[in-house]
């Protein structure tokens, strides 16, 4: 197991030369592509894919373009949610949104592009692994990429905004829009590392908690922080279905420091060193962006 | 080989039903990819797909889902095509468009969710197969459809709008914007059947001069068609880069002969009966919608 630091420097060494396993992509379109995906961000998604991964005992070098692919995912999202149509921001990790430089258009088929590029770079590598954990992986992360994971927890956060907070609704919401794509990562990393049947489940929840914490934890950022501090707006998500609008700040504190609990004990349940996801769990309600 | 109204028939059949192996989609999501996918057309791709695995030999029933997600993404591509930041279409197959319907923040989702959905349809029955067929197909459709294949020739057309039309632009245009998705079905569906390299790489130029032929007389319907006639409105390609604007309509007409006798040519290439090909390539250039 390496640091932090060490997966996400593996990771943003790889991001952007990955994409030349799809071949000559247009100039314009890969400019978008890459600009949203060199914006930068935690890495998280992919860090826990390649940790899970090694944890299992596998190799973090095979599971790349699966790391990879998961951080286009994540990136199209924020590229398709920025849009007019959709949150209408202009502000991402401290740069101007991906249809504020390049246009609508193109913003809407760079994310198409990087949805797409994943598919190919996650099939490409399970054509080379030759077994089945490759599609696997892959069937994996789309799953929880898709309509009944993150897309179906957009689909909820876009069509009840405005409406007055339901707890089934903020939960729904933020445990497909938000954690589907840290379970992703731990289940495929997992998968690819070789590990059975009952590790790859429990590290699928782990994933789950994380990301319920994740998710709090942003919410009360966006009541609390600046945006010098994030690096987007605060204060975007007032029509939305956040839990501090349904607990207030002080609740949602407590249910994020629970939900770690929750992470924590299922990484118990795995049968090697845990102490990096335990560490990141931590980490996680202590972040300030 | 069956008739191509009977591989339709298979296509509409199982097209809505095949979501279900994606789970429990949000209904108003999944009324919104089935809007778009019931809204017909000539369901050119599966049909392609399901005829060229029976021709090498194959099932059609193990072909169905490859054939339903090719179906998918062509039609998520054309509801983000329709978008007001792209070629703005209010009708589409004679109904109007997702957007119109759903509104922009739906279709995009809408969109989304058929890209992710074909992917999740096709890695499903590929882990099913439990040989490399299926992630073969898998990768062979998603590299036709992606970043070097449709969605290249998508963003050529989007960034060369109201230039002035040079062979070499429109070539690269319609080469992947369309016939990318027609050499996808012959190349899967040929894999899945079990045919061999040479087999496949015929059946790909089949697909690449069927597809030019089609997008050749697509360009003379725009100007000659009605909206009655075609499901959508004519005259919409006026500032395009289409093979009428380049050539007018004579050399035009002679060029979508010419391809329809160049996909012929392949064709003779496959060891099997090819009656069904050769005859799909006719009917191409006299259909008239």
């Amino acid at each position: 197991m390496r640091t932090y630091e060490e997966y996400r420097a593996m990771v943003e060494k790889e991001l952007i030369p990955v994409l030349s396993t799809c071949g000559r992509i247009p100039d314009r379109l890969r400019e978008a592509m890459e600009y949203s995906l060199k914006a930068g961000g935690k890495r998280l998604r992919p860090v826990l894919l390649l940790a899970a991964c090694e944890a299992a005992g596998g190799r973090a070098e095979e599971a790349m373009p699966f790391a990879c692919a998961l951080e286009m995912i994540h990136t199209y999202s924020l590229i398709h949610d920025d849009l007019p149509a959709m949150d209408n921001d202009d502000l991402r990790r401290g740069k101007p949104t991906s249809h504020k430089v390049f246009g609508e258009a193109m913003a809407i088929l760079a994310g198409d592009g990087l949805l797409n590029a994943a598919t190919e770079v996650m099939a490409s590598a399970a054509l080379k692994m030759g077994d089945m954990r490759g599609i696997r992986a892959l069937e994996t992360v789309m799953r929880h990429a898709g309509v009944t994971g993150m897309i179906a927890g957009q689909t909820m956060d876009v069509t009840m905004e405005g409406e007055t907070p339901r707890e089934d609704l903020v939960s729904y919401i933020h445990a497909h829009k938000t954690a589907d794509l840290l379970e992703a990562p731990m289940e495929a990393g997992l998968i690819l590392g070789g590990a059975g049947k009952d590790a790859v489940d429990a590290g699928r929840r782990y994933g789950y908690h994380l990301g319920l914490a994740f998710q709090m934890t942003d919410d009360l950022l966006d009541v609390t922080g600046s945006a010098e501090m994030m690096g987007k707006n605060p204060g975007m998500d007032q029509n939305k279905m956040t839990w501090v609008a349904l607990k207030g700040t002080d609740a949602t504190e407590r249910d994020a420091i629970e939900q770690v609990k929750c992470a924590k004990q299922a990484l118990t349940e795995l049968p090697w060193n845990i102490g990096f996801f335990s560490d990141l769990a931590d980490s996680i309600v202590d972040r300030k962006q």
